[in-house]
């Protein structure tokens, strides 16, 4: 039976995180809301599941209904080769992704300082001072923190646990690919002085089963509603 | 071997979610930042293990250092019976303790709507504009998600999961004590509509070993550095 994943069908959002590590693993799944009705679907399991996710993306596997990206992604990193098998390298894989998920969350909000419920249009100002300070601040501390962890990994600088692919080397790149979207000045400044980060989002960008699902309609291109979104004037 | 927990030393923060489940375990743990010389300790730390945490609050069990208080808690739950011992049911407390990070980094940034390095006096009238929203929009949605999950819960409405305390519990306990701190008039306002989450707080504060704890000096009060800070302007 194909995992089902429930997300928001126009954007990659934090559902890409998801949709990244299914694709390298080569899993069968069903992006359900992007079919025809799955949208009202997903908005009626969200109302009447025993286990209610607080916001998409959620996976159905079965019975099992998983909530929280970095959850699912915990979920499927152990059932498709994508985390280490000792459980303290995949506790560390799990908090290197939950650190991920808050620098997304940064991301995020550097265009919706204010809150999610009003237009960016409306919280222009603030999120200009936002921006700034992701730009100058956010963004080099959290590069240089996978930089770190890439030189300490003890089974070389290629991956950033052990010496194999897991899904947090899968969520660095697309955290790579969503800055430099989004803010390809301050990107391209900060990737200097984060040269294993830049190795490795272009080694992931190789890897076959990648690189096809990038090039094929299932990659959602960004756009200016989701997580990273291309304003020229927060960028600089 | 004791535990060693290491958080700042001045606030309840993020650290405050560990220490509620390690006192309602009764288990022996040093709050190492809080002794003479701790913070030092602390610091180098994080600058010089394999596995570097992004920011406290971190665990340290013998040779394992484990960073985000949520997978902190992940692994604490499954070794002191404060989560489920099935996998589902343990992801599910997780996946609830993730939606409980996203809460506290919203509650966090009502008064740091820009950026976490700029004073509140200096980014006031963003937090005005931002604590509107979260008082009128997300605590309730926050608040009824939980009302919900205590609905839905076959066991019965006593816990977030099962029939018995989880982290969860504790965790919604802390996070009700912040927003009523923070946000008394909002708070008291939207606990009228989430019944459950207002008697699943008070029967948490009962439990003897969080009654002791919170009579205790261990329990550092809330004040204008943590996390939930009682601005006036900015409730209503």
């Amino acid at each position: 039976m194909p995992y089902e994943l429930y997300y928001w069908p126009t954007i990659q959002g934090r559902g890409e995180f998801v949709r990244l590590a299914l694709e390298e693993a080569g899993a069968d799944y069903i992006d359900v809301a992007r079919e025809s009705e799955g949208l009202a679907v997903m908005m009626r399991m969200m109302d009447h599941v025993e286990h209610p996710p607080f916001a998409p993306p959620f996976l159905k596997d079965g019975e099992t209904i998983i909530g929280q990206s970095a959850a699912i992604l915990l979920y499927l990193g152990a059932r498709h080769g994508l985390a280490p098998k000792d459980p303290a390298g995949g506790l560390w894989t799990h908090q290197i992704q939950l650190t991920i998920a808050d620098f997304v969350t940064e991301a995020h909000d550097t265009h919706h300082p204010v809150g999610v419920g009003l237009y960016y249009e409306d919280q222009k100002a603030e999120a200009l001072r936002r921006a700034e300070e992701f730009r100058d601040s956010r963004i080099p501390k959290f590069l240089n923190w996978f930089e770190t962890i890439l030189a300490r990994n003890p089974a070389g600088d290629a991956h950033l646990v052990g010496r194999t692919l897991t899904y947090v080397d899968l969520s660095l790149f697309q955290i790579v690919e969503g800055l430099a979207y989004a803010f390809p000045k301050a990107t391209k400044r900060a990737l200097t002085d984060a040269p294993r980060v830049a190795s490795l989002h272009a080694a992931v960008a190789r890897r076959p089963r990648i690189e096809a699902y990038c090039d094929s309609p299932r990659r959602i291109p960004f756009n200016e509603e989701g997580i990273f979104r291309r304003y020229p004037e927060l960028d600089a």
